[in-house]
């Protein structure tokens, strides 16, 4: 979205909370308005509600109240006014006064605005005509804040609410809202029994079940695969390391998300946020040549990174991560193709996953902070333009990110758009030419002097933690054959069916079909309904009439019949046939 | 080795380490003996050598001064005497007054022996009759010793070498040593940079380079195989916990390898030195019936164990160690099938890494100290009883270990027999009624009562990282097909080669075998030459008769001539014949 596209929205947005403001305080008499700005996705408005209290279930009365309020503001009317004006004028709003006090001692203007006849302090930010402009609203929620976020203060009513500028915007994001809610992975993670958070452990690290870890490591597999047939080399590194390496590297100083140190004989250790510096050793272990670029160091290596306890979020914000990482070292003159190279990799592994729209941000530094990064002013710019070269010649839309640069050098980003139409950052490919000075990198070129090689940061999948989170919501749980943890259900309906049930599922599973025997002595339709919850891909049920015309103890002479999670019946089929189907679906990833 | 045995040896080598110091005091005039003991492998002796220095090379001298002497070793005569008596007789020896004046504050015997002539004081332990018994020794190396230990004392000299009662035994522990040396896992791991150890990221914490890394992916995929096949179920546990956690199951107290805690939220983190408790949160993240049980709970877990520096070696002892780690919770009733089923799988997959002779040791709490355990006397005993039922129905050679318990219950150690003879402690599978209690477990068992289960804990290889130090050893380098990391090696004879090379190449890895191609500008002799020394066990060589032989550009029309790394000349094969020949040996595993 551009800035002017996003700057109009957020003024809808901070419209809508104006609207508000007045609805409430027409229908609680005595409710004061606090602050109401814009966020990401919305706005919402802070109230003191006095003698009231209200809930979700007032929304649509208040929805109502703004409706009837609209057409009376078409125009915005601003006046300046003093400290001792908005004194007199907000002496019943505490929240109102205590902001003018504040705005007037940061020496900023004192704007009251009047659109359709309701006075209100404000920062400005509005749409010209929101009789017009402001049709497309919806209220979401109700919940407490603390006024000013402290927790010392009063507990403030928090209205959340959205706007777009159209009903098709406004929609398709209520959807979203509504199917994401559905498709929850925190919800689905629990009923799939995927993982859980356990307090004995701590927040923010997740311990995955059987049917997640068979997952996750479907996944980390995948990658391995899919990255060693274009020769990127797997090592294994340990998830600690002296705090003296993350000294040398920069990331104590210029990386905020490291743990707090151990001592181990008179010195500190520290988990790694970063599999970087330990990928350099591998670099280091010998002398290399030219000839031995790109070197493609790789590895799904877990590290630990600290996030305040408030923000830890499911799979989506963790404080133990996987990076499906890679430390490539190259000649510079090897940065455009091994950049090809890469952004092809990307595109067809996030296809897998049913990612095909994407765009890519050129992250760049902030230019007004540049002590937040490491490395001098030539090789930054250098660094700069080889990445934007490589963004223009990739062919794939893109735009620039001031200020997301990593602390050694900028980055492609990829974002991904899900099924939900929501943006996702996974992909990065990063460009650095300050850590091989930090760690004196070098290599021997065609006539024998020793020169710096590049390194590309590349992480595909990012996040194998969140990435899962992303993909359980992608899916809505109902993951593809070749990613569900277990792909056949095999249902006996009778006593007299479970051992040739058994026996099914013995065949299946040594055919590399994650198939599960559900022989408890439950009805058939109670252990298709678990199945379909547990939204196993196929279920095989097994009773008097499979058997009669099943024969001998073949593969193709053994019948079951099929049923999809979507409750489609596919008939009787013989397990050689369903064994083939299976592995057609696995081998296509659909 | 039973326990008279073991003193015998020690007697045997006890009165070697008093005859190697008559020798060199009579080689070396004014050299004093200090302490002589036996130890395991062998005995020692610490000479004040005054104003001689020796070295390895003096111990062919000093061993046929042995010689010399043994034939008057014919018995040993000993003397009680009283410590002045002891000044007098010791007086050119301060090391031996200083012992004298310790064992008389210690209320000991001074005794001193005399055999053929020498006068020595000593603690007791020798054999009847030296001259007989005494003939199977061999000095084995010089080294640098401070007196007891400290390094504030003065440096002494200590000759190290070793007696056994047969010239069988004494040559092959000679042999072992040597054959041990040619195949030491930290040369072998240089040699075909398998591993390193960086100084930056911390010792004891190896990083596992790309050929090294396909090892372990190889051995944890395969024991992953294997108990997925036994219904094992795999989980995926985070690195670090609550330092609560283990103050909950014990390890806090009475587990002595915990690393120090690290600060996070105000509150204690810790990296897990087991995984044990994290899998309990398995086990307890939701209800259990009896039918659930036995429920395995499989990681190959990443741990890490302080150990003090000094004792670091290779692989071998590391703070950073994966277990094959299984946690099962079983019924009491299912205790002795579980079991049995485990002892099963321990010998299967041992045996697939060439380990086919073991013992198994009964490892039991140490009366002594009760203190050390936790758990109370009726559940030990309970354990204990039930384990040797278990030991006594296996039908394997077993012994009893006091005080090699772990502190929540006894154990089964399975001790394996390598190539050289040597015995490795790997697998274990430990009894615990002992933590059920500490997290409060249960199960509904048929009568809808809530029932502790009982744990057991299961390694099969024991720390990753030491199984591969061993097998590398076992194999001296010298993998198997299934587990070498290169399996084969194209050799490109000319650069005209190099073209058809390369599309073999991408054959056999599209094959899955683990293929390098050697492209560069060497001579085949050399290209062969490294080959070799790698280990790779087949290289096959492309020239002109090889492309001349070939036809189309498919599997069976392409030829090349095949070597093993032991330099036999296979001959003129075809590509399909090679995959299909690689094929049979990975499944064989030979």
């Amino acid at each position: 979205m551009s800035k002017n596209q996003n700057d109009y929205l957020n003024n809808l947005r901070h419209t809508a909370a104006h609207l508000l403001a007045k609805s409430v305080k027409e229908l609680y008499p005595g409710a004061k308005n606090a602050i109401g700005p814009a966020i990401e996705h919305g706005f919402y408005q802070d109230f003191d509600m006095g003698k009231y209290k209200i809930s979700d279930e007032d929304l649509p009365k208040i929805e109502q109240r703004m409706r009837e309020n609209l057409p009376s503001w078409t125009h915005f009317v601003f006046n300046e006014i003093t400290l001792s004006e908005a004194r007199k004028l907000f002496k019943d709003n505490p929240y109102k006064v205590e902001m003018a006090e504040e705005f007037a001692k940061g020496g900023k203007k004192l704007l009251t605005n009047d659109p359709g006849n309701f006075l209100d302090l404000c920062k400005m930010g509005h749409v010209e005509n929101p009789s017009k402009e402001l049709n497309h609203f919806r209220l979401l929620k109700v919940a407490g804040a603390y006024w000013r976020g402290n927790e010392k203060n009063k507990m403030l009513t928090r209205i959340y609410g959205t706007a777009f500028p159209t009903k098709e915007a406004l929609d398709k994001y209520v959807w979203q809202q509504e199917e994401a809610l559905k498709r929850d992975h925190k919800k689905i993670g629990h009923e799939q029994e995927l993982f859980i958070i356990s307090d004995e452990v701590g927040p923010g690290l997740p311990i995955f079940l059987p049917q997640g870890a068979i997952l996750r490591h479907i996944i980390e597999e995948y990658i391995r695969r899919e990255k060693e047939k274009r020769n990127y080399q797997f090592v294994w590194t340990p998830h600690i390391a002296r705090s003296k390496l993350y000294m040398k590297s920069g990331h104590w100083k210029k990386y905020d998300a490291m743990f707090n140190p151990m001592k181990l004989d008179d010195e500190e250790y520290v988990p790694k946020a970063m599999n970087c510096p330990h990928h350099f050793q591998v670099y280091l272990s010998k002398p290399r040549s030219y000839r031995d670029l790109p070197l493609r160091v790789a590895e799904n290596g877990t590290v630990y990174r600290y996030e305040k306890s408030g923000v830890l979020n499911g799979l989506f914000r963790v404080r133990c991560l996987t990076i499906d990482d890679t430390h490539t070292f190259v000649r510079h003159d090897q940065i455009g193709e091994e950049y090809e190279n890469v952004l092809v990799l990307i595109k067809d592994i996030m296809s897998d996953f049913g990612f095909n729209k994407y765009k890519m941000r050129v992250s760049l530094r902030d230019e007004k902070h540049k002590g937040k990064y490491m490395g001098n002013e030539k090789l930054w710019n250098k660094a700069e333009d080889a990445i934007k070269t490589v963004a223009e010649n990739s062919g794939i839309e893109w735009y620039e990110g001031p200020g997301e640069a990593a602390f050694y050098g900028p980055k492609l980003d990829l974002m991904f758009e899900d099924a939900l139409g929501r943006e996702w950052q996974c992909a990065t490919a990063q460009l650095d030419f300050v850590q091989p000075e930090n760690f004196d990198m070098h290599y021997t070129d065609e006539n024998g002097k020793l020169v710096r090689p590049a390194i590309l940061h590349i992480a595909i999948l990012g996040s194998v933690e969140r990435f899962m989170g992303i993909i359980i919501e992608q899916f809505g749980g109902k993951f593809p054959v070749w990613l569900a943890p277990t792909q056949l259900k095999i249902i006996p309906i009778a006593d007299r069916h479970k051992e040739f049930a058994a026996k099914i599922y013995k065949i299946t599973s040594q055919n590399s079909i994650r198939t599960e025997l559900d022989d408890r002595n439950e009805t058939m339709q109670a252990k298709i309904r678990d199945a379909t919850l547990q939204k196993v891909p196929y279920m095989g049920i097994i009773g008097d009439k499979e058997m009669e015309k099943s024969g001998i103890d073949k593969p193709e002479g053994m019948f079951l019949s099929v049923r999809s999670r979507d409750g489609k019946n596919l008939g009787q089929i013989d397990v050689a046939q369903l064994i083939n189907k299976l592995k057609v679906e696995i081998e296509k990833k659909i």
